[in-house]
């Protein structure tokens, strides 16, 4: 029997166990079901309510049953009794009669006094075997996982094999849970929701501004180092501009329609798109001013379901950038090819590039009816990609079936915290919507002619992107994304002066720096400034003054005594300017 | 008989002799009334379809007719007789009809050929008199101002006792019409509207972002000189927030009421801050945290009459710079100076700072129900203003029923390009809604207070903001504010390499320039950079660059010859770097 094997039946032994250690202490309480799951288990009830700071006395009581429990036997019980057993749990009994529908044996399964309703799979010893097991969390969860059914209690639960399994796992949770970035945020002070402002509308403090506003010009330098401008369009537009560009059937549900009190009928843009084309179409374009090539970091709104909500993952509103390329046929390959360099640019600066892989995002051909444009369009535009695939060396793996709705993508893909695929940077070639809102530009020749639009992101939604970024680092960003770049600890009140010019001469070369003046011991402001992640402490004290000198301690923990402050100043300086990845 | 009065019959008679030219023209067309107003005289007729390409015929058969004007006299005709001659007219029955029931005298008077009903009120001599005149636009009028009532054709005129007067007022009206910041906005490409996004949704194009950018980045810079955080919000929330701080029902109608497909209300935000209190309660605060000062630029939302919409005046969505300090009773006024101190800062780089007034905008007591917050709130508030005016020697004047709806305010007043005051900065004492929101702070003896909030903008709404700076400067923004700062102007192709490493040399140091390398006269380019307003033209020849110089020709007029790049791109660093209001 294989480790996995073990750790279920190891685990669904310990849902018995967890069952009966309810049903004894709380006798009202209706066991329904409880399997074994990834890394755990949990087990249902109807008629019950606990909360963790009961654990350790379930704990307890699992702990003192289980030496009563040499083994885990099949009952002989016929179906009759199996039914007046369980005559008052309508949870069994409703399972029941479905298993006896659908033809299959229903069992039940005995260990020390419990009885439950089971098909088997557990250990043979529980009284030898089952020692290492702990309660993680409870949970609403719906009876059969509909939502029209009774909201019962879940217990979690979790077992291994020995002490040191189960503590290396217990640790593991308690980091990726310390790590999660609605948690990081608020202990870093970087974002808010609020109850009144309503859900899935996130407010960014001041230092979660600071890392926003630094990715933003980060972005925006990048593409305007390969030509494209910035514009600034409004929130809102006639749900005709939605129907012409197909996103009113795309997004329909997810569509915020605001309600004015005259005539027209306007909803919350989903998307930047058809804003930019609207701007392109506002004066006749030329073949010469072409690329035309339009950013803007803002806003997008999306009805989500309020269940789905959560953190800065998914949201109602988030900002997110957005650009949009018109060029004729001609120069999609050097303008892709200058999107993925923008998009190299950005990455290597929060050291991520190389760490990604390209995917060539096509449609699925055997479902035509979820994309938009012409079928030559998309074959061209598909074979375009694979060109610059092979151009650039991208070593890019073609994706049937995650085209965008009008056209096919190259998607950088990076991992998140949790080891899953996420893409950020994308260059995305559309010859359907520069048609469907009649483009054109007068061509050398004189002739009309409609332009190719290349939609393109460097980040995507600068709300995830802050989730995955604190996740994935823990919230010790790169120094120039950092809110607080250097603390100045003073050792003693008689250099809080030297500390003090310290700032001014930081603050007044942009670098963005707090002094810690509280009465606190050294080693205190040390602790508090490593928990904030701020990348460098310089300690001042009387030595550092007489000497006009500082003491630098990095993040990291290493420490270099005695440099000067100038020469620090430059390299923090250059970090910034180059938006270097190095601490 | 003083020379308004003069005018006004003179124009009054203009529209007679108007009506009676479009008579002869139009038969069909129904005169209705005819007033001299400010300037000019309008007739408003209706079953007439004529645009301002008709004007030359119209004045023609004006000119025609008006000799053969001797006088105009009052007719002797009974009411019958007049109700007999307008039989086929219904709203001059109407008129009629409405003078009887009043009692009024009804009268008809003669020139020529033409009757119309009339009160009196002209020149003696049409024929001698009635020469200098003109037909200026045609413009849709309800019959009575009532949007109920059919819409009729309205013309404007006006007329003057001479050539030269009558020539002066239309060169003047050019001007401001050159000058409407729509019409400039078009020329110079920084803003547009489309019919598919909707009306008052205002996109900025390349070059006015630019504007908007910089203007944003002086005001953000100038209050965080002063302590301000960038803290950023989304542009809704639920209903509740606007119920809690009183917009809700201030701004009633011109709230935008989201609908989600789930169960929240929503609504567009129409201002700031009720979401800056909800960043202040995300956590506990202490005094020694204040002030608290947050800051941001961004979109509100109003659902404005279709009707009043116009350019950038008056848009449903507009930008605002908006921030709000949170304080003690005791910092309010080293807060209030600050942010004084922030709007001259910003108004000097604009070379508007001394062309202001100062309103110290109190509330009408006569009306309290129009305000929100307590009596004896306001009164401190008021007082503490007065105390300001005095320390900071504002010299300001107290405008009673100014205030806002929730405290009174110091207004920063300048005058637009009609010569209206324009309130742009403003400083507001609020002590009533940190009190709706139950917001604390912890004092220094551990109890819990609440702080004042001061809300205050630096320049307001960005759209008025550039609207008004448009008509004010037609367009020659200052260096640091123009789209495009120095246009590079090589007088053959020969020098095409020498112009473009120019602009790069200028580029790296952040000055946007660009190259007309058109097949244009060197008198061309000059033109056209002149029409596009651009300060400085580098004028490059051969002998420029065999001596590795350059020619700089300003906006104004003025040339350097044969001076130094390096020294050029210093000058103009400088003025960037410090927003310096020089050419």
């Amino acid at each position: 029997m294989d480790e996995k094997d073990y750790l279920d039946k190891l685990r669904h032994t310990s849902a018995h166990l967890l069952a009966a250690a309810i049903l004894e202490l709380y006798p009202d309480a209706k066991p329904t079901i409880g399997p074994s799951i990834e890394n755990g288990f949990y087990y249902d009830f109807d008629n019950l309510k606990v909360s963790e700071n009961d654990f350790p006395k379930i704990e307890e009581k699992m702990h003192e049953i289980v030496k009563s429990w040499e083994s885990v036997e099949k009952t002989d019980e016929s179906l009759d009794q199996i039914k007046e057993r369980f005559k008052d749990n309508k949870y069994k009994l409703e399972l029941i009669s479905e298993f006896e529908s659908e033809g299959k044996e229903i069992t039940t399964y005995k260990s020390g006094e419990f009885v439950d309703l089971c098909r088997g799979g557990h250990v043979d010893s529980p009284k030898e075997e089952l020692k290492y097991f702990k309660l993680l969390s409870v949970a609403g969860a719906y009876w059969r996982g509909d939502e029209k059914n009774p909201m019962l209690t879940r217990i979690y639960g979790t077992a291994f094999k020995t002490q040191e399994e189960l503590d290396s796992h217990i640790e593991e949770l308690n980091k990726a849970r310390e790590n999660d970035h609605r948690i990081l945020g608020q202990k870093l002070d970087l974002f808010t929701f609020s109850e009144l402002v309503g859900k899935g509308l996130v407010m960014y403090t001041p230092k979660g501004t600071i890392i926003k506003n630094e990715l933003k010009k980060a972005v925006l330098d990048a593409c305007k180092e390969f030509g494209a401008q910035e514009v600034d369009i409004p929130h809102m537009a006639k749900r005709e501009l939605y129907e012409i560009s197909g996103h009113a059937e795309k997004f329909s549900d997810e569509l915020f329609i605001v309600k004015s009190h005259y005539d027209e009928e306007l909803v919350l843009k989903p998307v930047n798109c058809p804003h930019h084309t609207q701007i392109y179409a506002s004066r006749p374009r030329s073949y010469r001013e072409l690329p035309i090539s339009y950013i803007e970091s803002t806003q997008q709104h999306r009805d989500e379901k309020p269940g789905s909500i959560g953190g800065l993952n998914r949201t109602r509103s988030f900002e997110i950038d957005d650009g949009h390329t018109f060029c004729t046929v001609d120069q999609i390959e050097t303008e892709a090819a200058n999107l993925v360099r923008a998009i190299e640019k950005f990455y290597t600066g929060l050291g991520m590039w190389g760490k990604h892989w390209v995917s060539l995002s096509f449609r699925d051909k055997s479902t035509p009816e979820k994309y938009i444009g012409e079928n030559e369009d998309w074959e061209k535009a598909e074979a375009l990609l694979l060109k610059i695939n092979d151009e650039l060396n991208l070593n890019g793996k073609v994706m049937e079936g995650e085209a965008a709705l009008y056209g096919p993508k190259i998607d950088i893909m990076f991992k998140d915290a949790t080891g899953s695929d996420r893409q950020l940077g994308t260059v995305q070639i559309d010859f359907a919507m520069p048609k469907r809102f009649k483009l054109t530009y007068t061509d050398q020749d004189g002739s009309e002619k409609t332009p190719v639009m290349i939609h393109r992101a460097i980040l995507g939604s600068y709300g995830r992107f802050i989730a995955n970024l604190l996740e994935t680092t823990g919230g010790a960003f790169p120094v120039w994304l950092s809110p607080v770049q250097v603390k100045v600890l003073p050792i003693t009140d008689r250099v809080h002066d030297y500390a003090e010019s310290i700032k001014n001469e930081l603050k007044n070369s942009s670098i963005r720096v707090e002094v810690d003046t509280r009465s606190e011991t050294l080693q205190a402001k040390i602790r508090d400034a490593q928990m904030e992640k701020i990348p460098y402490m310089i300690i001042v004290g009387d030595s550092e003054m007489s000497d006009n000198k500082i003491t630098v301690r990095k993040r990291s923990g290493e420490e270099e005594k005695m440099i000067d402050l100038h020469a620090f100043k430059e390299k923090i300086t250059e970090i910034n300017e180059n938006k270097l990845n190095v601490l």
